[in-house]
């Protein structure tokens, strides 16, 4: 896991805007979706310098683009949208914070789309929309993504989406963006549950190291969500040119959402904390098990061990060793040693029931 | 338990409003009530298409539905009262955060019920109110409430309920409702008091385990109590057109009550964090206890079995050993050497009446 | 202790303004100080009945009840003081959140009197004032109070006192209140400062449990006193028709003294916190000495033990056993070896100085 | 170390105003300084009665208090300055929290002064700052201060601080007490940096009270400290008549060094938790090298002590006693079995270079 | 590492604007650079009086202190640039906390600049820089800077930083410093994974100095960043008379940026507690192997050492002695004993395969 992902981004001082391709981002690949309330065109665009062409006066257009790899594609489209520098540097710049600016002749939100990866692990990517007055432009570094279902209400052709304008589209897509970060959360919380029982059960190093695996995801989650919460409330909040009435209200239950996975990632994170402090407590529990077995065999043994090492002293004057029953008496006073200290034991609560407890515990 | 409740709802990026029926949710029953001040009647209303047919025009209908199962009921409802789609959606996939929101028609106050079940556990349900200009219509999960102390003021006849219009008995319902969270708290909170004396008498896992339960029993019933803290709030703060002044001044009791049950909840947590470190003492103190007793142990037989097996070596000059009072002398100078240990150790403070006080305590 | 006092209140759900009298509740003794600038005049109200009669028209009257236990009084007094349904509520139910509300009629201010009960223990009270243009009635759950010197600071009849109305009177009372606070606290701050040595001399499970005692007083305390800062403040901020702005300027000295001992009862939490991780710290340490202890031990008599054990042995050629000075031999080097032992350790800091040290610590 | 220190104050109850002379008090001694841009006088004043003919009409007078100690000199200056009654029981009541209050004479400025004391320890001091139209009046408790700077400032009689007025002088006075933290929060943050060398190397009991007292230093002075931000930042913010703007800009510069005071006292609290952290995790540590001494000895001799034992027992028919080898056998195998042990044992890596390690650490 | 940095200062109640000139302090060189949209010069100044003559009436000047030990050189720019007393004082007296203050003549930006040094340590250092119409003047501690890519973005000659005039120089010059922000935290966070693995598999003493000393330099690191934060969005919040609004629009940005690293800051230091908490699990752990290590090797060894003492002892008449098969007997019971104890440990899961997971773990 790494803790911190380096930010692409010009030499430190470079002039503000000067765009800076990372090596290893993808190459980027542009689909457009052009839509009235009666038709709906998709087209895979070759190059950027095409896209022009492609936008229709009227209606909405959806240009997706995905990956961020090649610098004159950024710099067309930045043209070609007015975008201002500092907002084309945001998106092409990753990772920026989420957050949602209004332009002059766009707006800006910046937003992270988190998806569960290997073994309940998470990936997470920058998404850039930027609503204009008759587009939406988004951005996102890999292929992939959950839209799916966004293009389909489009292509469906039936609601308030053909009908909406653009900034329901933006809208549309941040709901489904946020949306999606429940059940990743999902996932994290089952296997938290899962671990519950192993940590009582077997309390290894595997087990802690599972555990803060599982808590940097959980922070790893929220530094997502967590900023997005605050951008989403100042477009709910902040009237702009780009959302209208509606779409804000619409915006209050992407907020709610925003709000209760938040709330989500701390109850998971609140239950971790909980299960590595049971782990440091099993464990004690466990050395004490430990101690008290090794302290009833030594208090055994150790006394008897002594009685018969004093029989086997060589003294010529022992009584002792010459009377008739001096063995069988020395073994039932050893017996009664051992058992004297078992009882002693037992009226400590050392053993007995409340070990057998212990051991189902 | 689980640490999350997975949310009832349609597939990531459907349109807003677009309802999804849990299949495990209840079938609908609705009931309503209807009065005037002088006159009530009670309907058990077999579905739902007969129910504008018996709404008066005068007087207040209390429409209570219980059980979420059924689309055609919901879309019904929402149809004949006018209900915003986003506050329908709100409503149906539970579970939603609770909170309240002033629409066109109606205003939505979404709060959870909580009820003691089976062993000290907490179940929560949400219940929806949605307060008209002359109705209140409420939904909940399951059959089973702790409004009936409301209906029978109802059926009384007497008092301000039957005067005072929809929006008191919106306030009556949420008030009952928030009412009912203290008893529940203090069902958890008695328990943690029982739970005090176990920690010092038992400390074993199963006690960890029961303190744990707790603590995420409690980690719940906060989930439900304290966004209802903020509802109620901007219910007393904002002004809206379903609830009148007087009984905006009756909320602020509420609020009250909500704001107690806070802390109570806080209180209680805080409690059982300083339970699990007493937990963590105690570990500690029995390890030490156990810790003294094998090196008292070891302390009084490890020099003396040294001593015998001294003179049980057989060297051909070992002039001791034919020696007639070598035994004796032996055998005092081991109760010697084990009595200056258990001296030594009492002045440690290791044993006497120190340690018995430890014992009791 | 116990963690939470239930409420005495009406059955879930009742009508607002239902009064509920908690069985156990002292039956109500009513005292009444009727005072103008030149005249002052005590009684002891038989019954709530004869009280309308004995309040002048002219001056200020101070009714001082005692207990809560009689519906009849309670009712009778809300009537006769036109308190409102809410207030007289907040008053009967206790415990009630302190706090300070403005009705129509009369200021309800709920406040709570603490007072040291029994070995450092906390008792408290609702105690609660409604001022009036003319009266100050206050309520209060049992018998004795702090109130005495507000009494005879009327009876003196110097100063601003008689002079200056019913809501200096309040003030008076809520300040004599406010400022018992500190002496209380002080109680407690020096039974931690007692503590403090016997965490580092006697670290037993009763010292853990008198901690944990203590913090539970001050987590008691902290729950009376930190509500009734912002009760205060927003006396202080708020106008209303009661208080006056001269005394509205006395009553930020009585803020001041709520801000002063929540700030001391953090401060004693903060401490009692540090003693607890004291108490872990010296069980550890001790623990460890114990270890030492043993390992000392136990280095110097096994490896010895050992030795005396192979010249036990019976093997027909042994030559060692046969040689003269084997046993001086031998016995020379197990003090060899103890010494050895020995010197290693106070090496390694073990034992010496700084275990003497350690036993002083 | 006392936790609270107890505030001089009337019987509970008393009217305000009323004056408590704490018999442990210093009797007053006062001096006075008149300056006009042109000159200055100082006057040691026999008697408060005194007074009131040494200040001039012209220029300005600083009546420079030392001891609280009589009730008719401090009276005296009350009638003389006519200061508020509230103002001059904050002023005798030690301690009060600081703050700043403007009354219509005067603007109270309540300040703590603190100083090194004994081996890094804190005394602090009340010190009270009015400021009329044209004096200032400082109270303290005890003889000796921190502001020989500023007189020295006035007597040289150059710069500002001769012409600028009494609220110039008021801020001058103000900011030299607080420049005066900073060296003192100094004083223990160095021996706390010396400490983290002590943690590592003596972990004994005496250095964990050495961190205990030095964290209970840090809460005096946070108490001092922390509050007299907020005084300050109201004397900035809030205009009153008897600070002009421009001494207001320079307070700004006041309030930045609160901040970087009450900064670096938080830092240093918790530099001091991070130690005690590091405390416990070395006696951990230790704890282990103890148990890994211990095991490994025990590992090694017990199996060897166990074979001596076998050819100590005195069976008719045990061949091995009579072979002529088999005493060299046996002594070959026990070194085996020595030697596999501790090898064993530096596969685990509880001997050899990582133990070397560990003891340099 | 020191916890506090010493500030420069007069002596205690200096008057305000008192210059005191750091010993230790670096003696200062200047260097200039003018320029206009066309023209640049850039001139190595000799002295600080040789400046008023370099600056041209016309364009931008940056001047560029290096060094902070003359007072000459102080005082002439405090006097040649208007810079108020309290500003210069600022300058001056480092550290001073970073802050952005509006001034009549100027505006003053207090930043720190920080860089990696040694191993993973981190150097900081006071940045000032004061913005007037038509200059900009920064002052730094020592030489050597992060600001070179500016300087070649001046002489580059394109873009908008020749023409934007003074305040666009200025944001530069502070954009640039808080990017430098990122690569150190980095630096840091990188460490910090690599120990995450050190910490599971060589947990001594050194290992938690590197922890702690990683700690204290994000602390140190957070001392600078934080205020930052605050300072910059005060720039971008008030507006002024030296930064116009595209200016204040490209300063979002760099908050953005401070935002970020605050971030990256409390991140790290979140990752680095959690490291020492499982720093502490692992010794529990490893204690606990040990403590099973030797439990099992007494388990098995103290009950066999016992028979053989046992037939050890001299007594004449013990008849197992003379049988025949009493000694091969003997030796299988002990071995079924031995077996016997291992068995149990496997069945209690302290042995066998959950042991090896243990170990690789």
């Amino acid at each position: 896991m790494s803790l911190m992902r380096r930010r692409t981004k010009p030499p430190v001082g470079s002039r503000p805007g000067t765009l800076v391709i990372d090596s290893a981002a993808q190459a980027p690949t542009i689909r457009l979706m052009t839509y009235t309330n009666s038709d709906l065109a998709e087209h895979a665009v070759a190059g950027v310098d095409e896209l022009q062409a492609l936008i229709p006066a009227e209606g909405v257009s959806w240009i997706d683009v995905h990956g961020l790899g090649d610098l004159h594609t950024l710099e067309t489209l930045g043209k070609l949208f007015s975008i201002h520098p500092l907002a084309l540097e945001d998106v092409v710049h990753v990772p920026t914070r989420p957050k949602a600016e209004a332009y002059e002749h766009n707006l800006l939100i910046i937003t992270r789309m988190i998806r569960v990866s290997g073994d309940c692990d998470v990936d997470s990517e920058q998404f850039s929309i930027l609503v204009g007055s008759n587009y939406v432009l988004t951005l996102q570094e890999w292929d992939g993504d959950v839209l799916e279902p966004v293009r389909q209400r489009l292509r469906a052709g039936r609601g308030i989406i053909r009908s909406a304008g653009a900034g329901y589209l933006g809208y549309a897509i941040l709901d489904t963006i946020v949306d999606a970060y429940y059940p990743v959360i999902e996932v994290v919380a089952d296997r938290l549950e899962q671990m519950e029982e192993r940590v009582m059960t077997d309390p290894s190093p595997k087990t802690l190291r599972e555990l803060n695996r599982l808590k940097n995801v959980l922070i790893r989650i929220r530094r997502s969500v967590a900023p997005q919460r605050e951008a989403v409330n100042s477009l709910v909040r902040d009237e702009n040119d780009f959302l209208n009435d509606t779409t804000r209200l619409y915006l209050r239950d992407t907020y709610d959402h925003c709000v209760s996975s938040s709330e989500a990632v701390e109850n998971s994170r609140e239950f971790v904390n909980g299960l590595m402090n049971t782990y440091l407590t099993v464990i004690s529990n466990r050395m004490n098990e430990v101690m008290k077995t090794l302290t009833i065999l030594m208090s055994i043994f150790v006394p008897v061990t002594f009685m018969a090492g004093l029989y086997g002293m060589n003294f010529d004057s022992m009584p002792e060793l010459h009377w008739k029953w001096s063995y069988p008496v020395l073994l039932l006073a050893m017996l009664m040693v051992a058992g004297g200290m078992l009882l002693y034991f037992r009226r400590l609560g050392w053993i007995g029931s409340r070990t057998r407890e212990t051991d189902d515990g």
